[in-house]
């Protein structure tokens, strides 16, 4: 596992950047460690430099980063001997410290500190030896543990057998699904499971119809299912606790099995996602989604779907493994972004949105196929990128012709899906699309890291935002 | 009723650029006309200049102006004056007719015939004696019949009652509500009043399960209401047939009472709002809004809110009469713009984002108040433009707080309410919320028309759409 940023840089000739970044966030570093005045002088001047990129004298730049870099790490090293005794080690600590210092500067200052907390993990890849493994942003350490989440989601495989006989006894009318942020997108796929696998028409739940209007729905013969990492935003809670009934049956998907939100419903299913400590959700969204996909599978006791779930931890891991490289400079500009998705598509395009919104500060809207030409079609060209998601249902014909017709009106686009020939970013093929979707979403999630990252943006840590948001 | 882009552009000291547009357009209607070489060396000097308006020289282009319109009055009233015989008449009709040749120039070459759109309309209100009524946009002429449309929808008062009672005897377990574009914002708005004000869960239903996916739904005791302009699009016809049952009740709201989804469902309701021509709906929308808040009305037997229902007319009309001018200026720049909603006033979001999209090219994103710190937040700041709709119900206060943190953000904020204290951009107060949020939207639309001719744009044909939209 390596960070991308630095080679990515040289690619494109732009390594001095990146690299007068890590320069300055060791050297403020070792200013904040009082190691001399020799390190606040070289800070200062490279930091009027960074200010003036446009007139950058590029040999010029070269020799003093090189002087910069040398007396960082020199002293950088020393300075966190410390630290560590473990030699191998030194390097990636000295990025994640500058990472952390960086964090804290961005909580305390605001912006500034988000260019200190790229130039740390920059510096801390240029430190070490590519042939050893560097720190990578905790949103992608995190995304790349979603093959062994969805392993231990299959060691549930009967506590969803016996739920989805629960469901068949039951025979709901309707379902509602509810979440926020990033499980409201996953409920949204659970919407257009239970619609499309098993005909149930689905609410999209709005808590502020209790906890502000302080309406009660009149729920009969029907499954609520709930969404949340944390489990503790009282909306929810507020909601499903009063949606009791004789024939409601409350499943709560939730990765804090002690969380209030366990108490307000009938039964659990536990994400399995571990401990999630990026702002930016993403091993605990796809675990959701895929256990929204195994519900479904389960109540219709679909054979097939039963056996794409159990080939999910190998389809993820595949999609980990694909080169998206490719598209790393597609969100390095400012601007708008549509993502666009269709059916099922539609809640992978609102995950994406919400994560390029978080991690790169870009202005990303989910736009469904269907809706784009009652009205948001008329942003398209060439300052409109887009972000199609295509598996391979029913709906990729229609979202291919959708793409070729954006791309001739100008829009950069970025054709996501599992063919080769029409996309240089694509996942391998599944007999399941629901599968190609995760896979999509998982690989694009480190796309997003890296892109916030080439942006001067830390992924874990977008600003303003917290990780746990209780909404009222 | 005047078009103010004169009166406007004269207060902010750039009445050059609309003038030269608006000279620039009659000089190339000229040239078309065959008027003489004069004209085009004129229109191609002009041209020039609006080319590089940074460095344009202000006393040397008011000269070439003064010239220019002198030529272009002269010239394009004699050119005119075969179409009509009433002097009073022509100027106006001389911007109408460089409007309607940039409309038709938008069609057949793209964005260039915008200007010329924009340029008609200057010209029209230009060489119009301020005292006497200019032309306005088909948007805005269609918006203003919007109280007239409420008073025809009186009328129907008596299939209103009837359809309440079939309703409370049905007593559906849930609802469905269905449109596209502006009329799914209409959808949004009648799934939250059932919600609100019935207890009854409504689902946003997806045409998409059955046009793409080919599922059916399996409903049962259910409202099905569909709304649409048209009734023309494919989708939502084949999806109301396919919802046929003899519990589940099909209601169309439908301004072309005799389209094909007339025959697809089991009762209409018409729109009343007569032909409308700018692709931008405008009266058809409220009207299905003002219809949906009927159906609630009449459904739950509230006399309250049916009274509210007849007060509409007068409501919608005073808020026509409210100025809003000083929020022309707030969409002049390009860039990205939230509007927010919570509640019911997120159905009105919608539809205004879509407006500001449509007419004025701006990305803007309907947020929900309640969603926004689950990540959309991480845009806030200087470059955000937020918009925010806050009727007086329950979620004002939480609005108003939201719009405080937006503004210490640095967010640009148009805080529209009926509270004139908090917002310079208000309608009157009244009783019911969603009268106050129909009046908000209705003078909104005004003035997106207002700012889509300041930028340029033609309110009635935004590129690349059509007023009829087939979706499959």
């Amino acid at each position: 596992m390596h960070v991308r940023i630095g080679e990515a840089g040289k690619r494109r000739g732009a390594i001095q950047i990146d690299l007068a970044r890590a320069a300055c966030a060791g050297t403020r570093l070792l200013q904040r460690a009082g190691e001399g005045d020799q390190a606040v002088a070289n800070a200062q001047r490279l930091d009027a430099r960074l200010r003036g990129d446009a007139g950058i004298d590029r040999p010029a730049m070269n020799d003093e980063i090189g002087r910069a870099h040398a007396a960082s790490r020199e002293r950088g090293q020393r300075g966190l001997s410390k630290r560590t005794t473990a030699p191998a080690h030194v390097t990636p600590l000295l990025g994640q410290f500058a990472h952390q210092a960086g964090g804290l500067e961005q909580r305390q200052a605001g912006s500034d500190g988000q260019m200190l907390c790229a130039g740390g993990w920059a510096l801390g890849t240029w430190l070490t030896d590519e042939s050893m493994p560097a720190t990578a942003s905790l949103m992608e350490q995190e995304a790349r543990e979603t093959p062994a989440v969805a392993a231990r989601l299959l060691g549930h495989r009967d506590d969803l057998a016996r739920l989805g006989e629960r469901l068949r006894a039951l025979a709901p009318r309707y379902a509602l699904a509810l979440g926020r942020g990033s499980s409201d997108a996953a409920a949204l796929l659970a919407k257009y499971l239970f619609e499309l696998r098993l005909g149930v028409p689905t609410v999209s739940a709005a808590p502020s119809v209790l906890s502000i209007y302080g309406r009660r729905l009149a729920l009969e013969r029907a499954l609520l299912l709930v969404i949340s990492q944390s489990g503790r935003s009282p909306d929810l809670v507020e909601f499903c606790r009063a949606a009791a009934g004789p024939e409601v049956l409350r499943v709560a998907l939730l990765n804090e099995p002690s969380a209030p939100l366990a108490g307000a419903v009938d039964t659990c299913l536990p994400l399995e996602a571990g401990q999630e400590k990026s702002v930016a959700a993403t091993k605990s969204c796809l675990a959701a989604m895929l256990l929204a996909f195994a519900l479904a599978a389960y109540w219709r006791a679909d054979r097939d779907a039963i056996v794409a779930f159990e080939r999910a931890p190998d389809a993820l891991g595949k999609a980990l493994a694909q080169d998206w490289s490719a598209g790393e400079d597609f969100f390095a500009a400012d601007g708008s972004v549509y993502v666009i998705g269709r059916g099922p598509g539609l809640a992978i395009a609102a995950e994406a949105a919400l994560k390029l919104k978080e991690t790169m500060g870009l202005h990303a809207e989910a736009v469904s196929a269907a809706e784009i030409r009652h009205g948001p079609l008329a942003l398209a060209g060439p300052r409109l990128r887009v972000v199609i998601f295509a598996a391979r249902d029913a709906a990729f014909e229609s979202l291919r012709q959708l793409g070729d017709e954006l791309a001739q009106l100008g829009c950069p686009l970025l054709f996501i899906s599992p063919q080769p020939a029409l996309s240089p970013l694509h996942v391998a093929p599944d007999a399941e699309p629901v599968l190609e979707h995760l896979a999509m979403l998982l690989r694009f999630y480190v796309l997003a890291s890296a892109g916030a990252l080439r942006r001067g943006r830390s992924p874990d840590a977008p600003p303003l935002l917290r990780k746990i948001t209780e909404t009222r």
